[in-house]
């Protein structure tokens, strides 16, 4: 294993140059005037790994290929390990935000500029030389291995489920481990421990047959306007919980120990307030901020639109109003039975005089780790090893459906284990990765998988 | 006077036509591509003022000009009216639901279709052939009469204020008479008792440095489109009345007579309904419909606008969010003294976390009828010879806030008479007048000068 460090520090140069030609692709999914670039990207990955060491195939899907790679010499006694990551960025607009190009990558203080470098070829790229590292030394890996890294996330993951289940024999593992989250401090290495679902919808409340004049018919019939805003406004109570009927029925209390290492975090609820330039937080009582943002659900309005909204005063009274609301949902809530209760609810709250409809457009399962089990403890000494600190738990207050899809059709525990840091302008401009971390970052994924192989399977 | 309503009987067709010739110029105020057509009507009202009898200047404004007709010949024993109107017109489109075009007046089925038929052209030129047949048979009027039409009512009246206030000497008057609103229904004549004044708001609600991801930081902190859907939901209380502190101290309690008319019109709640396909009418509890609509103020959204809007979803904490709210004001309110209080309501109920602000755009007091006076007693009379049937009382939902600013300005009542009939499109494609009461208002008209003759000032 000593020898794996060494060469891993030996070559970090040579790492950091072919990372560099990685992020030089612009691999923007979400643009098909890019798809030449995409494609590859994909194939530019799949070269390296084959390099690596690993069987390589890249396999069509009705979008951006998979590029799969795989090593199954540690025999059928060492766990397999699934090693999920994207080769796929966002669009990098606005440019002219862009300190230098987002596709030449610029080292200014520690970090690498460049569109990708978090989010998330350099962590998937981590992962490749890492694996790199231990069969350039020793010719073999700890684990067997399967690296499945799509060109798709960045566009919600379409053909990454139908991928899943079509291959769920070559893709079955013990441990799913994914690199595309960050750190909660520089220093401070972390473990994901949970992440929150989401449920997102238009609520639509429709009134008289067309717009009319506010002087002429004010008074006389529900404005949709006044009654979306009843609505949204009965949707917390004025203890900031929701106020849904039922709607905490399913939402786990979490132990205390969790509760206690969250507490013990180094936040600054001054800090956080002043970053964001307000005058006060805000938030469901009995709570902390971390909590808020990580074990507890939300509610927030994502848009409204309704009636005259340009310049000046028109005297219209809207037949139509329309709201965006998002639920951010936590273990053991499900977004369809969040619809069936904000349903409920809202046949509840309508008035007579409108009528209310509710579009569906999004949902996502919340995750929670297995923090108990051996492969969790590889990772967290991995990473204490690696970092000369014990990692930190860590709650994810977004989304990865994608995480509660590999446990539950792989039926194997997903690892969080990420290296981006606060701040790093994921899906923004000047995204970068620090320097330190993409070289710790691959020691400790080269320990990880030693630990992983210890844990036999 | 039976010589000078013999006189219009028999030259009906001609007034007819030139109708049309005043209809046929587009001048639409609002777009100033047709400011030379709107000079044009200035002129020809101008002209054709004169053929009636009366001295006339067109006097330049700012932006539009007003056009004085005047014939002071009845002495000083005799009252002054000043007559108000206005020969500009709203924007026709879209043209292509018109079924004539809007500037070629068209008859169909006993009504004249045309922009401006109703709305204004087709009621102030009642008046200057009521004038002409007075003035034709019997070389004098029974009145003095200033005639004060103006170019920019379709945008606000910008320069009719300091217009007034630059003349107050020449327009000083005992009665204003106006036309130009309409009947309660056909065959139906009307006398407006009110108008109800405006207040027109945005609110807006200001949040964190920038927009956020709803994921990252949803829960630990305010959203401001949830916070402004709770300041207007705070708008109302469970019974349909508004519930700022203060609001209703300077609401007017009608007096029995008012509401027993009220009552007594021809109205019917289900066909209300229906028209407008609604499943239920709605508003503040212990009034009618119709009081809602005259006697009651309101307070409606016109606009939302917050976050994305777009289509999909879009998982943004947004940091801003307006809505356009507007009051409808009855007597005693004043906008000045809602905006106050609407200002106090929101610092009680702003929470912490988020700043809102407040613009007032535009105002306009409420206007209540001197009903007991000679004048409209003389209205009343000179409506039912001419209708056969008396007229009703009528309140308007909407705001005409010129009408309070000549009472006050020139010390003088208001006459509210107005000949359009409900579904005659005013600012709408296919605008309509009815021909019968084209025909029956400039008898009216004749005969109320006579009527207001006879007070003797």
């Amino acid at each position: 294993m000593s020898d794996t460090l060494t060469f891993i520090e030996a070559n970090l140069g040579r790492f950091r140059g072919e990372l560099y030609d990685f992020l030089r692709i612009p691999s923007i999914s979400a643009k098909s005037e890019f798809d030449a670039e995409t494609a590859r990207s994909a194939q530019w990955l799949a070269e390296r790994m084959a390099a690596a060491g690993l069987e390589v195939e890249v396999l069509p899907t009705e979008g951006h290929p998979v590029v799969l790679g795989e090593w199954r010499g540690a025999g059928p006694d060492a766990p397999t390990v699934l090693i999920y990551g994207h080769y796929d960025v966002q669009p990098p607009e606005p440019l002219q935000l862009w300190t230098s190009p987002p596709f030449e990558p610029t080292e200014r203080d520690g970090r690498i500029y460049a569109r990708g470098s978090a989010d998330d070829k350099g962590q998937l790229y981590m992962h490749v030389k890492a694996l790199e590292a231990h069969l350039a030394t020793s010719g073999s890996l700890p684990v067997n291995v399967v690296v499945l890294a799509e060109g798709e996330e960045e566009i919600g993951s379409p053909n990454l489920v139908p991928f899943v289940d079509a291959n769920v024999e070559r893709l079955a593992c013990d441990v799913v481990v994914i690199s595309d989250t960050g750190m909660f401090a520089e220093g401070l290495p972390s473990l994901l421990f949970s992440l929150r679902g989401l449920a997102y919808f238009e609520i639509h409340v429709h009134g008289a047959r067309s717009d009319l004049h506010s002087g002429e018919f004010g008074g006389a019939l529900k404005n949709p306007g006044n009654v979306l805003s009843q609505i949204i406004a009965s949707l917390h109570d004025d203890q900031g919980r929701i106020a849904i009927p039922g709607f905490y029925d399913d939402v786990l209390e979490w132990d205390t120990t969790t509760r206690e290492q969250i507490a013990a975090l180094p936040h600054s609820d001054e800090e956080f307030r002043e970053s964001l330039e307000l005058g006060a937080l805000a938030g469901e009582q009995g709570f902390g901020t971390l909590e808020r943002l990580w074990i507890r659900p939300t509610c927030d309005v994502n848009g409204l639109l309704c009636g005259y909204t340009e310049e000046g005063a028109k005297t219209v009274l809207p037949n139509h109003a329309m709201a965006k609301v998002s639920f951010r949902l936590v273990p053991q809530q499900s977004d369809a039975r969040v619809k069936e209760l904000l349903e409920a609810h809202l046949r509840e709250v309508t008035p007579a005089g409108v009528t209310v409809e509710l579009k569906e457009l999004h949902g996502g399962r919340p995750w929670k780790a297995s923090v108990e089990g051996p492969y969790f403890q590889a990772a967290a000494e991995a990473l204490e090893e690696a970092f000369g600190t014990k990692p930190v738990p860590m709650g994810g207050g977004g989304s990865i459906p994608i995480v509660v899809e590999f446990e539950e059709r792989l039926d194997a525990p997903a690892l969080l284990v990420g290296f981006s840091l606060p701040g790093c302008n994921l899906h923004a401009p000047d995204e970068w990765l620090s320097v330190e971390n993409f070289e710790k970052g691959i020691g400790s994924l080269a320990i990880l998988y030693e630990k992983l192989g210890a844990t036999g399977g």
